[in-house]
C-alpha cells in the first residue's frame, strides 16, 4: 500500500467505528475510559521500554534535553496520565445534551441535540501525554481518533495506542476507536489533511509553523489552536500595585505557555512612574525588555523593540513594551499584532474596561486579572483539548462539549408544508 | 492594482469597518437596515435599469430563460427585498448575548459573550436578493460584508451595493461595511479565498461545483452549504398514509431547493403495499422513479437506477427507490450516500425511530415529518444565511447567531495564578 493508500484505510476504519461509538452509552464509555487507565498502570514496564528507546535516539540525534525531558516517561508520569482517564471518566458526557428544544406552531418538535463530530484527527508535537489525553477526551464525547504525534515519539505513541487500543476494545468499544496513523514522514500528516469526507476535523497542538503548514494544506476543517501573543494594556487609571502584580504574573509565571503575556502596552499619563517599578520587578525575575523609544530612554536595562518583537510569541522570558498615547492607541495596537488569544487591560475605569473590552478581537479579555486565566482548567472545563484562536466553532479553551457538533431532531405526526 | 491588490485592499477597509461596526448599538444598526430598505425603494429605478442591463447581456449570450427570470427584478422583487431589511431589523440582536456566564472559586467571573464574527464574505451566484439578504443579516450581525455574486449580475450587484452603502453611511455606519468584491473572473474568488488574516469566514451559496472548488481552494475558514441528498425511510411500521404524505411533500413540494426529497428507502416489508401506491401518486405528480431491481420489477414506469443516483442531487422530478431488508440497511445506505442534510424516517416504532436517530450522521432528522421542514424560516428563526452541511460551528438552518463567534470576559480585581 502507498502512504496515502494506508492513510485512507485508517481513516476509513475510524469512519466504521464512528457510527458506532456514537450511540454508545455514558457508562459503556466510562468504563472504557477507567479500563485504559488501568491498562496504561499495568503495561507500565512495555511503555517505559518503548519511551527509553525514543529517549537514546533523540540524544543520539542531539535533541536538546530540554525536549528530552518533555519525551520522557517515568512511573510519575504514567499513573498520571491514567489519573487523567478517569477524571475524564467523572465529567459528564457532552453527547445528547439537548443545546435548544422548542414546539413550533404547526405541533412540530424541534430539539438541537449534541452528537460526536466523528472523526478526529489530532496532530502533535513532543509530549507523548498528548496522545492519552486526546484519546480520552475522544472516547468520551464519542469520537474515534486518529492520532499523529511527531516521529521522535513514535515509539512511545505505538506502544500507547496498542495499550488503550487493546484495553478500549476488551471493554466493549470498536477496535478502531483509538488509532495511531501510520508513518512518520510529512506526507502522511498530507494525506490525512486532505481526506475530505474521511476526517471531520484535523485539530493541530504544537508551535507556529506546525499551525500554519497544517491550515496552508488542508481540505478537512482545522480548528486552530495555540498561539498567543498576549497583550497586557495599564490604563491611565490603573492601580498600580495591581498593574505589576498582573504583569509580573502574565509574563513570569510560566513564560512558555501561550496564555503568558508577550508585549505590555503603557498609557503615557502613567508611564512615567510605573516604568521603572516594573522594569525593576521584571529585572529581577530575568525578563528582558524591548522597549519602544520612551521605554528605552526610561529604563536602562531595556533594548530597542524591532517590528518582530511586536509580533512575537517569544515563550521566553522576554517582553515587549511600548508607551501609547491613549486607550485607543493602545486597541489600535492591539488589532495590530494579536493572535487572538488573550489581551488584558488594568484598570479602575469602567469607561475604559467597556470600551476597551468591545473593541478587543480575541478569544478571550481578561479585566484586572491575570493572562494566565485562559485555561480550561482555570475556566472549570474539567479537561482540555486546546485553546482555540480562531472564531468558527470554538473559540478560547476546548473542553468536551467542542468536541461534538449537533443535529436538529425534528418530530411531527405525519407534517408536511 | 492588480486584482489581487484590489482584492486585498477591499478586504483590508472591510476589517477596519468591522472594527467600527462591532460595538454599535441595536437602535443604531436597525436605524440603517430600515434606511437601506428605503433606499432601495427611492432608488428602484436606477436598479431595474441595472437589471435591465444584465437579463438584456444575458439573452444575447444565449443564457435559459428559467436562469434570466431568477436574475430578473421587478418592483414587487425590490419592495420584497426591502421588506426583507425590515423584517431583519425586527429579530433580536445576537451581539452581546451572554452564552455562558459563571463565577469561580477564586471570585474571577467568566462570561462567554456573542460577538460579531468581523469581515464575512459571501460568494454566490445568480439572484440579486442575495445581494441585499446577506447584507441585511451581516449588518444586523455586526460584521462587515464582502460581496462576490456572479458575473451575470454584476450590474445589478453594483448598483444594489451602491444604494445599500450609501444609505448605510448615512445612517452612521462606516462606509465599507458593505462593499462588493471588485471583478467578474474566477481569479478574484481566489485571492479572497486566500486572504488569511483579512477575511474571518466565506460562505459559499449556490451549486455543488462552486461549493466544492471554495472548499478545495480556501484557506481562510468556510461553512459549507447546501448540498442535500437527502432520503426518506419507510419503516416497516409505517402508517403508509402518512408515509405517502410525506414522500410526495418531500419530493414534489419545490423539487429545485437542497431540502427536497433525493431518494426513497422501503422496508421490504411494506414494500409490496406502498410501492405500486407511490409510485401512481409520483407518477401523477409527474415524477420519474430511478429504482433497483426490486423496484423496477414491482413498478412497470421505473427505470433502473444507476450508482449516481443513489449519490446525486436531481433538483428535479426524479426520485431513486431502493428497497431494503432492514432499518440498519437503511442507516447503511444512508450513510454511505448522504452529503449530511435531511434524513426522513416514517415509522410508528419507537425503538426503530431511536435506533435511527442515534445512527444518522446529518444536519437534520425529520420523524414523521417532510424534509421540507430543514428551513430557517420553519424553525422560526426569522432569517437565513443557507443550510450549513459541514459540522464545525454552525450545522443546519443558520440565523443570526450563526453569523457570530463567542469571546470570553472574564473579570478579578487583580487575580494571579
Amino acid at each position: 500500500m502507498t502512504t496515502q493508500e494506508q492513510v485512507h484505510d485508517t481513516a476509513r476504519r475510524a469512519r466504521t467505528a464512528a457510527a458506532e461509538l456514537a450511540p454508545l452509552t455514558r457508562a459503556v464509555k466510562d468504563a472504557a475510559l477507567h479500563a485504559m487507565a488501568d491498562a496504561l498502570v499495568a503495561h507500565r514496564d512495555d511503555l517505559l521500554a518503548a519511551n527509553r528507546a525514543d529517549v537514546a535516539a533523540g540524544r543520539e540525534a542531539g535533541t536538546p534535553e530540554g525536549m528530552l525531558d518533555r519525551l520522557a516517561l517515568d512511573e510519575g508520569r504514567i499513573e498520571a496520565m491514567a489519573q487523567g482517564l478517569r477524571d475524564v471518566a467523572a465529567l459528564p458526557d457532552p453527547v445528547g445534551e439537548v443545546v435548544r428544544g422548542y414546539t413550533l406552531p404547526n405541533g412540530l418538535e424541534v430539539r438541537q441535540v449534541r452528537v460526536p463530530m466523528g472523526v478526529v484527527a489530532i496532530v502533535y508535537e513532543a509530549r507523548p501525554n498528548v496522545t492519552v489525553d486526546a484519546a480520552g477526551l475522544c472516547v468520551k464525547s464519542g469520537n474515534a481518533v486518529l492520532l499523529r504525534g511527531s516521529s521522535s515519539a513514535y515509539r512511545s505513541n505505538t506502544a500507547l495506542v496498542e495499550v488503550l487500543a487493546a484495553a478500549a476494545e476488551k471493554a466493549g468499544l470498536p477496535a478502531d476507536a483509538v488509532q495511531l496513523v501510520p508513518g512518520t514522514d510529512r506526507e502522511s500528516v498530507t494525506h490525512l489533511l486532505r481526506a475530505r469526507g474521511l476526517v471531520d476535523v484535523v485539530i493541530p497542538r504544537g508551535g507556529a509553523g506546525l499551525i500554519s503548514h497544517i491550515v496552508e494544506n488542508a481540505i478537512v476543517p482545522v480548528i486552530e489552536t495555540g498561539v498567543g501573543n498576549c497583550h497586557v494594556y495599564i490604563d491611565a487609571d490603573a492601580d498600580l500595585d495591581v498593574a505589576e502584580r498582573i504583569v509580573l504574573n502574565s509574563k513570569t509565571h510560566r513564560p512558555s505557555v501561550c496564555n503568558a503575556a508577550e508585549t505590555l502596552l503603557v498609557h503615557r499619563a502613567v508611564a512615567g512612574e510605573f516604568l521603572p517599578r516594573i522594569a525593576k520587578a521584571l529585572g529581577a525575575a530575568g525578563v528582558t525588555l524591548h522597549g519602544d523609544d520612551t521605554v528605552v530612554s526610561t529604563v536602562d536595562a531595556a533594548v530597542p523593540a524591532t517590528e518582530a518583537d511586536w509580533a512575537d510569541e517569544y515563550l521566553t522570558l522576554d517582553l515587549a513594551v511600548a508607551v501609547v498615547d491613549s486607550l485607543d492607541d493602545a486597541v489600535g495596537h492591539i488589532r495590530r499584532w494579536t493572535t487572538g488569544h488573550t489581551e488584558a487591560i488594568v484598570s479602575n475605569s469602567a469607561t475604559a474596561i467597556k470600551r476597551f473590552v468591545s473593541r478587543m478581537d480575541s478569544a478571550a479579555v481578561m479585566v484586572n486579572a491575570s493572562t494566565r486565566f485562559t485555561d480550561g482548567g482555570e475556566f472549570g472545563f474539567g479537561a482540555e483539548i486546546g485553546i482555540s484562536t480562531q472564531k468558527l466553532h470554538a473559540r478560547g479553551p476546548m473542553g468536551l462539549p467542542e468536541l461534538t457538533t449537533t443535529t436538529y431532531v425534528v418530530t411531527g405526526d405525519g407534517h408536511v408544508r
